[in-house]
């Protein structure tokens, strides 16, 4: 029976939503104030869902430790305490808002977890906004 | 890809479960103290889910201020600090249960939303009362 | 040392604002949405502290389970699924604010707790407005 | 339209993570701090989510207050304050992990909600780590 | 008797701690990886306390409504969106430390509240990091 | 200006209710289901709050860090995944209610903050349970 694991981790960020191939009137006219040239920042809460079968010995899906540590290792050491747009190179043509933001999380993920686990992201990036990406 | 996207709004209204075709006696023993004649009511939390494509230019789904300004204007503005029975014309027939006002909304948001766009509706009647309506 | 516990209740009940000395204008412009004649409601979330001396021999301030027992007999079983202007006794006279009803939640614990014990009450009525009443 | 509603439900209970037919060398390599021969403890946050049609009649998929009461006498009656490894017929021989847990409840009220429901058990061993089981 | 009325309000912004009088060694040594020099962010959720006697008319210690709207016009017009370190004024010579954002909003609003009243001011930088700053 | 620092921290234990000088059946009458024999448990979550003055070079009350550091070396590490009767040597003779844990927190962490700092203890025991140890 497939079973489903969710690990909740946060990190804290800068960004700026800018689309660089229009004028400053575009980005300003269709981000508002997301488009600060001075950027602005976010609590991020990220749910990290894998969906397998329990192990028959551990009754584990997933060791969430080890899925705790992995998330870690390629989301939180990346992303924590940095600017979306000047510090991590995915975001260097790729506007940072919430949905590419999972997608990208989804990407790195999906990398270093073994395909027989589908893998799915949700990302809080206020209690207000939220995006949920599937994966393929 | 198609990704969700969801913006969380609030309302608090007054409501009662009736249905007017029992009488008192039956409404009080299936409703019980949601039957009060009175009224009681609830902070209502909306999660209102659009799953799309998100665009090339802006890395949007869709724009979340649009999205919370179409939520205010077809629902907050005509439920918040309402009375579900007395001043909702929807509820007029309908017992306003968290699954029938949960429909509602879903209607109400369904006209005005590109039907490129799935629409799902999550409705918190309480912190412990919960209703998914996933539309068509 | 004093130590204080603290009880978090919930219960939900309908209202309206309005000072019945007043016109019906000067109501609406004082209390705006909260004036609405067929009345809204609320998802109350009541925080009651008590603060005292542990016992010895329990490692209690106070039982839990009685506070508890107390505090579902003297308000939820009063409030709950209630419309405070016109189920609720105390209120046929006073407004049905957070702050009133903070108060009188209040005066119905105090008479029933020893008054070795220091009791506050909060209370939200919403996530975003909260009263605290800290008594004598 | 097929509609759910979710009802929210708590316990609190020991338990340990074991493979009796493991060395203890090896528990204590796979489940770590979790395999404490003297037990942990945790808040379980339980979410029971039905999916069915709603009653023309009454508006409800499912009076939510006999969902309540069904969750109480078959679940939180039996693990609320219990030590799962120890008190806890189910895991006698089956590892207390969140995924199991969720499985156990999921079985216990599959055999007691109509079959014309589907059945889904969300839950949150802590904030941070969840599981959902979705049933067959 | 006094009681204390408690309005939520929330906003997001860009910061970095740093000491303009240390060597850049000092600042990353004292303050981590909130030092970045290209700034991180964070949902701030903000609690502002105004602790008075009610009116006897309104039952209102203070009018929420005008509460909210005075947060917003002092407050989260200012910061909402922003970076502190380059678009607030008051924090071109003071580190935008929680301690110090908590100060700058109870200075602002002090100078907007009748002295009659108490202020206090709550600040969550995260959900794990809080500042409460009581005024004079 | 005196200002509070609140630092959020938490850990999963299992304990029983028990006083070793009454009869089974006395125990069982006063602490009622907390008094199972086979231990039940909690996630605890603790906020530790000190107040001081920020100092002017910093801003900081106290490095949250650091804090958080001090709280994971002198009280995570020594509860978390424990079984506070058994494990825990303070709680031999001591009853683990939640009043008593908090006292030993404050204990165990006044004895490593310096003294021109005040500390208090807030410990949710569950979401509705709640203590605040205010110290000397």
């Amino acid at each position: 029976m497939r079973t489903a694991v969710i690990r909740k981790e946060h990190f804290n960020a800068a960004h700026r939503l800018h689309n660089s191939s229009w004028s400053d009137e575009k980005n300003h006219q269709v981000f508002g104030k997301c488009n600060n040239p001075n950027f602005h920042g976010h609590n991020y809460e990220l749910y990290v869902k894998l969906i397998g079968e329990p192990d028959r010995e551990t009754g584990y899906v997933y060791d969430m430790k080890k899925l705790s540590d992995l998330i870690r290792e390629e989301i939180i050491q990346k992303f924590d305490h940095k600017n979306f747009n000047r510090d991590v190179p995915e975001f260097q043509e790729l506007n940072p808002t919430a949905e590419n933001i999972a997608m990208v999380i989804w990407q790195k993920l999906r990398a270093r977890i073994d395909l027989k686990y589908d893998l799915k992201i949700t990302l809080y990036e206020t209690e207000r906004n939220i995006v949920e990406y599937p994966g393929a």
